[in-house]
């Protein structure tokens, strides 16, 4: 369980260097809004190629226009990321809900059961949906798209909900995978 | 269980119409190779931010370098696509094997239960690591990764087996959240 | 993973030789009508009085008097099957999917994801029952049986497709645990 | 939850009335040996031909020739029982044990953990084998045979192992969607 | 497997010898009243202060002031104990079912599968909390405490049947971790 | 999802008022010492012989004289909580990691995935054997008691570990069921 040179993940993938101009243009960003930048964006950077695509998708999804909140979306991802376990992701992304929505013990909640957690009642469906395509996608139907429409979500609502739960699916599994672990940072934050 | 204008998902969510020049420049290389515009690429086609995203992601992965075969990433995918009993993925994915290999029997078999499939020890070992990371990625640990390391994987490859598994429990999940169909073609082809 | 003298399964458990004569006709017959002898009879066929009680019981319940078409009790098979991850009766009962539906796609579509695939209401009702069969028998109830009558199905219906369920449910278990493999004939046939 | 006609099981499927004089017969003859006629076999004789096909299958697998004694039968018929609780198999099955072994503790140690059981390490080889099959039979290799063959275990053996295991992951469920009752004898019998 | 000196536990923790004047009391009460001393009690018993902790909690929630009856109380165990596959707790706490309900089958089919036993709907649906809470107690949520209350349970039966249910999940666990085994007396004990 | 009088749990069990002497100085000690009265407590406090049952059992369990460090009873209760998915417990036994180890991250680290936790290696047996009596305590067997023994643990150390573990399967069950809310404090404690 050592890590390597890139200092985030199990593997010897140690970060181009230098990084091209571009890049580190982009991670002195990070650093200047965010106080760091994040290791998973670092664990990409053995190869430029692999991180811009997946900072386009990642960028797109999460920042991107939608009908869904920046908060909403980060609901997801704890709620996701707290049924696959994953140490990197509720660190991150528990800070996140913790930033967006200036209430510390949600964010905990979302972490720990998000079953429970005091969320608005689309939310809830919206998570509820999140977690079955988590636990049993191939038991979806039209009775669960249906119950999002009943709540008031487009079906483009639906499409980001879904690709949101399905990308944090994707680096869950990740980040488990590679042993990545998340800056030091976010654990003290927004408490 | 209807589907809606783009005909490809249970989501009312059309393609741009008309496509821009370079997307539509992109459909027709596909329509010529391959003899048809994969379902999931117009599913996407919605918003080509999104498609973009989409394509250059899944264009480093499963066709960029790599020290996986093309076989080697199809196999994962087909796999992961079982575990997750994904219609659309198996259907695409599975064809890719029979072609790719030029062993029908072995996409089938893949399909249906790749622990009794036959490939090669690393092989399996590689398909074992993107299983576990399937159904309790929570639980992977050093062991795990030695696994693959003593069967010849290299740390980039195992960068690779992760990513490529990680991105079929994504595309599965979505595609199984929007009972996105895939092409017709797929189900005679290379029999 | 040697495949021994009956060539069909992981035991070495060659089949009467010369087979009595009233098995050598039916397994003509088989030959002449199928195109091949069913690899899980020739498993059988170590012992004629065990491949006897085994033909008899399938003969019975798959081709015999019932209120269910034999395309249903099919269905039934694939649907167990496709839960059990069973590679033979995936591969035999899927080609006889194919056939009897002359739609393919609907065959591979059993296979990969019951639960999405077009059939009636009743049939769905059916693949329920059996899939809860399945995975929880212990659980069903009288609720679950009246689900079925609400769908026009008799008790004796009810009868058979508890049966054909259960049967897959015995058969996927023995080719599994002797590592049974199918036929190749099946593999292109009815595509 | 009431029992119909032929008091046994859910369905409305009485017996023949009268029954043929060989299915009388041997009617008696269990009445005599047992003191009762097992509710299953009422359960079928609704259809003298299928009462037929289930009595051959049986008799030939719990009776017949075979390298496991018939205890160690029984035992996998209880152990699978008890993963799938079924009321009617484990309440026959155990009786059946207790009465086999003249130890009444083995019985129900079987029937409530069979892990913990104090039985032979060939035998315990033989339950595992059969667990397995009954709840991940998609998962054996060469290696769950093997280790039966190391405990002495002959592939004829391994074979009916196979098929005892079997036939009772088909017979509880058979047993559970028919709401299917033992005979009230079987609960005081050989405590 | 071998049992150590307090006879009971795999676990070399004999009893404090000799025992103090209120524990061997304690002990001589119940050997007249029950005509045993019940393991677990001896299993505590190496450490006189965890023993009456242990006493002092059993007695006030089984025996204490409650809605629900001793029966009641009895039945949640079992069925807890069924879920958990707790020899210890079955062999007991099935004896006691037996006992105070005057039905011997009763104990049994709770024992085997409680889903399908005759019980009252209002103790239908306390065996279903409390199985809930035994499977997936963080999915319990208001509307499972307002089925209790529909069917008559007030809040503080409610407690009650958490606190019972919540209880058999500790010692369940507890025996199964020690190996303890049930005084051979049950086994017998009204059938 | 009302919170009634005890303003801790969904159930309407307000505490004794006025509470007895000794339990108002039992409190007010909690009040002085922690700066809170934990809610676990005042959820018990409707029936004084069943909050001092309670208290008793855990304070001899969690702070009486044990080969495990608090520290170490702290962890198991997290990682069991964790399992369980259990709002109350890990908030409040996440906070004390936190404080008894002087690493804020570990706490959270256990919250989040207990596997991947940087602890010793025997504790890391000691949680292994907790999970495993979380999830499938009837498949502990002597070769689990031997590991933690390999690890330098005594029987008494195994007895404390399983009655542990065995503890918050239980309070983590209560909790879920009743909807008990930690409190608010221990949310930015010792971060």
């Amino acid at each position: 369980m050592t890590h390597k040179d890139n200092g985030v993940t199990a593997l010897d993938l140690p970060m181009v260097d230098p990084l091209p101009e571009r890049t580190q243009k982009f991670f002195d960003i990070c650093q200047d809004k965010l106080g760091l930048v994040p290791n998973v964006l670092k664990s990409y950077a053995f190869d430029i190629d692999k991180l811009n695509a997946f900072s386009a998708f990642y960028n797109d999804l999460m920042l991107g226009d939608s009908g869904l909140t920046k908060l909403e979306r980060e609901m997801i991802a704890v709620a996701v990321s707290s049924i696959n376990r994953c140490f990197y992701c509720l660190t991150a992304h528990g800070a996140a809900v913790r930033e967006l929505s200036g209430d510390p013990k949600l964010g905990e909640h979302l972490v720990m059961n998000w079953r429970t957690a005091p969320v608005t009642a689309p939310q809830r469906a919206m998570l509820e949906f999140a977690a079955k395509m988590t636990t049993e996608s191939h038991a979806i139907g039209e009775e669960d798209r249906q119950a999002l429409r009943d709540h008031g979500f487009t079906d483009r609502d639906i499409w980001d909900i879904a690709n949101v739960a399905g990308f944090y699916n994707m680096s869950n599994r990740v980040a488990s995978a590679t042993d990545m672990r998340p800056n030091d940072e976010y654990h003290a934050s927004f408490r």
